[in-house]
């Protein structure tokens, strides 16, 4: 396709998404759980033809020579489709925010202001490989009364196109509004241009991949964005902190599940506990066979079979058995170390002394702060918020895990019996 | 200066910037509000010196041509600078937003999750004349905790200066932190560019002026930015409204100060109350001189003394004494039109069938939807937030009237005793 027909089609598609968002904004929580179950429905009886074009998407991977752990994050099976539909299934059961009064009082003049949630209106999402995202960020957006522009990326769009049209072709038959869900059907990278420019129709962008997307969509979007940047996360263990905690938190937070934006990057241990306490915890690691990298103090206490960290390891997201270990002189220190390399993920302080802590959850600008438990605990599940789009690592509007009620803007209702502002 | 030395400078400003937003953080209200009478007091002892500056800023003024609308908002006298400093006073009184639980539950596993309002950070504010804005964006922005990067208009760099200085000098005094309040001393066109690409440094840009600059802002840059853009308000009279009511209300909202983002742009008529609506309506309204511009049916029915509308009309924000009037053949139709050329501020509906007044309300995309009452009502003061940095036409993080609440972000606070996510 040439640029300019990427252009015409994508503008025309934000066209199409703000008109179904006036409608999607006025649907009932039952109409929309209809919906939600139609499109379930219609997945899982299509379930052969979505792994039929996952094929597709598989053969092109191997043949470009993606890697086993990536062909795995593409690959779709009978479990898997079904594991989406479940997900839909799962955002039917949450409270729809829409409609809820968040504040309402009385002017002295006598008329009622009512604060609203409303859907934001229509959503811009772009991301890579996965194809579950297709689904699970259009429903989301959904239940939350807002419509979706979908740009997946090139190794998943067979499969993206089997999903979006599933979820299309259940939820018209029940009741979803034409265009409410808009899969770019093509994979020119012009359209994440178009889409970026076209503030007249999209109302937000969410990229969901890595630093390069996000990087790509911040720098071109005149709309809002919100990324989900890195989680750089730390533990700091206190002068006063339980040690046998403090190695039970840290080996938890670091090696429940490594791959994800909550495990622990960087370990910051106090100098009047270091010498007691990174054996232990050393020791614990080993049994997962963690690499640690510390500081010059680190690696006199543990021994050079150690590695040195290097300052780069400060600002690193390692994402596996990698921990980065640095001994700091005061909480100060691990403070100023936190707000300086951390990616105001969520960081944690392990101590019996509650008036550090306070001090620490206060002082730390990130989305989530711990006092003595698992950094793996930041997650939109565990918030109990259902299904999340992501974590937010931005303050503005979403910070934290982001899920139905972060999909939502308000609006001011004013109800009066001919007020004036002249008498 | 050289385009380096701009950059220079800023990205220096912004550092400093960041350090002071973690200081200010941590402040309680009782600091800030001893800050806040400190900066009012020297505010109102350096009131000739303000005075004098300003004096500099109007010869300069006067001598580049500027009209005498544009000299009078430049214009700082005695009574002016005191209005600032009461303003700061005012400030003062208001609720601290920082510190207000927003929620709080426990995990099934034990644990309290917490979500807390907390400063955004570093704010940039980028606006024109009005020398009045350096106060009071800066004041609102400390109180609720968030330092600022002040880059206003050559028109006023003077007043600006000797205004942010005394702010300063007032502040520090009673422990404002260094830096909590910066002013680009410079007006350099380049300083806005690098402040719109410091995403290191602020978190949020607000531009307070004309399109023009909302547009520089928007294109640049890589910061959430919060615009507050025209307000083209409608009120469409209902075939079941009240018509004397609806005279007084469409009056109220034309006359009472047209100059402002609230006032009525465009009224909307059902057709089967044209008749009798319009003669009431214009008689009013030539008690002010208003200039109609109608549609061919407000033509034939108020005569060819009435100006025909253009397209362009639907779109204008008059600011004046000018109000395009438009015959609609259902309430469907006067939504349709608010929803594509309203700016998605204020709305309202004059009708007594409280059926028609909700599905108005709901289906209208604004900030503020109002049922019988004036739209010059869609205000921080009258919505009871003490000030306001602007009316926000974004959707994301704040929408309509912008006080101290939609200058905070959260965050969420964790407390547990060991738990962990593997056990």
């Amino acid at each position: 396709m040439t640029a300019e027909d990427v252009e015409k089609e994508v503008l025309r598609m934000g066209r199409q998404a703000k008109e179904a968002a006036l409608a999607l904004a006025v649907l009932s929580s039952e109409q929309k759980n209809r919906i939600l179950a139609a499109m379930a429905a219609e997945l899982r009886a299509r379930s052969s033809e979505v792994i039929k074009a996952n094929a597709q998407d598989l053969a092109a991977g191997e043949e470009r020579g993606l890697s086993m752990a990536m062909l795995d994050r593409l690959r779709l099976d009978e479990a898997r489709v079904d594991a989406i539909a479940a997900g839909i299934e799962q955002v039917a059961t949450l409270k729809d925010p829409v409609g809820e009064v968040l504040s309402d009082w009385q002017h002295p003049k006598g008329f009622q202001i009512e604060q609203v949630r409303v859907p934001i209106g229509v959503i811009g999402i772009i991301y890579e490989s996965r194809p579950n995202v297709t689904s699970d960020a259009a429903v989301l957006c959904l239940k939350s009364g807002n419509a979706t522009i979908l740009r997946g990326g090139s190794e998943a769009i067979f499969s993206n196109r089997a999903i979006a049209a599933a979820l299309q072709a259940g939820g018209e038959q029940a009741g979803l509004p034409a265009n409410a869900i808009q899969l770019i059907p093509f994979t020119d990278r012009e359209s994440v241009k178009v889409m970026a420019g076209m503030d007249q129709y999209l109302d937000l962008i969410i990229p969901r991949g890595g630093k390069g997307l996000i990087e790509t969509v911040v720098s071109l979007a005149r709309m809002p964005v919100i990324k989900h940047y890195d989680g750089i996360c730390h533990i700091y263990v206190d002068e006063q902190a339980d040690l046998g905690q403090a190695v039970d938190i840290a080996f938890d937070s670091k090696t429940q599940k490594p791959s994800v934006c909550n495990a622990l990057e960087t370990l910051l241990v106090h100098e009047s506990v270091a010498a007691d306490y990174l054996p232990l915890m050393a020791s614990a690691m080993r049994e997962k066979d963690v690499e640690l990298r510390g500081c010059a103090r680190t690696r006199e206490i543990l021994g050079d079979g150690v590695k040195a960290a290097s300052e780069e390891d400060w600002d690193t997201e390692y994402l596996d058995y990698i921990l980065a270990v640095k001994v700091v002189a005061s909480m100060a220190e691990a403070m100023e170390h936190i707000n300086r390399h951390g990616s105001r993920h969520s960081d944690c302080i392990i101590t019996k002394n509650e008036e550090a802590a306070e001090t620490f959850l206060r002082g730390i600008d990130s989305a989530c702060v711990f006092h003595n438990l698992s950094t793996r605990f930041s997650d939109g599940e565990e918030f109990g918020f259902g299904a999340e789009i992501g974590i937010s690592t931005d303050k503005l509007h979403a910070r934290g895990p982001m899920a139905l009620r972060e999909l939502t803007s308000y609006q001011y209702r004013l109800r009066g019996d001919g007020q004036l502002k002249a008498s």
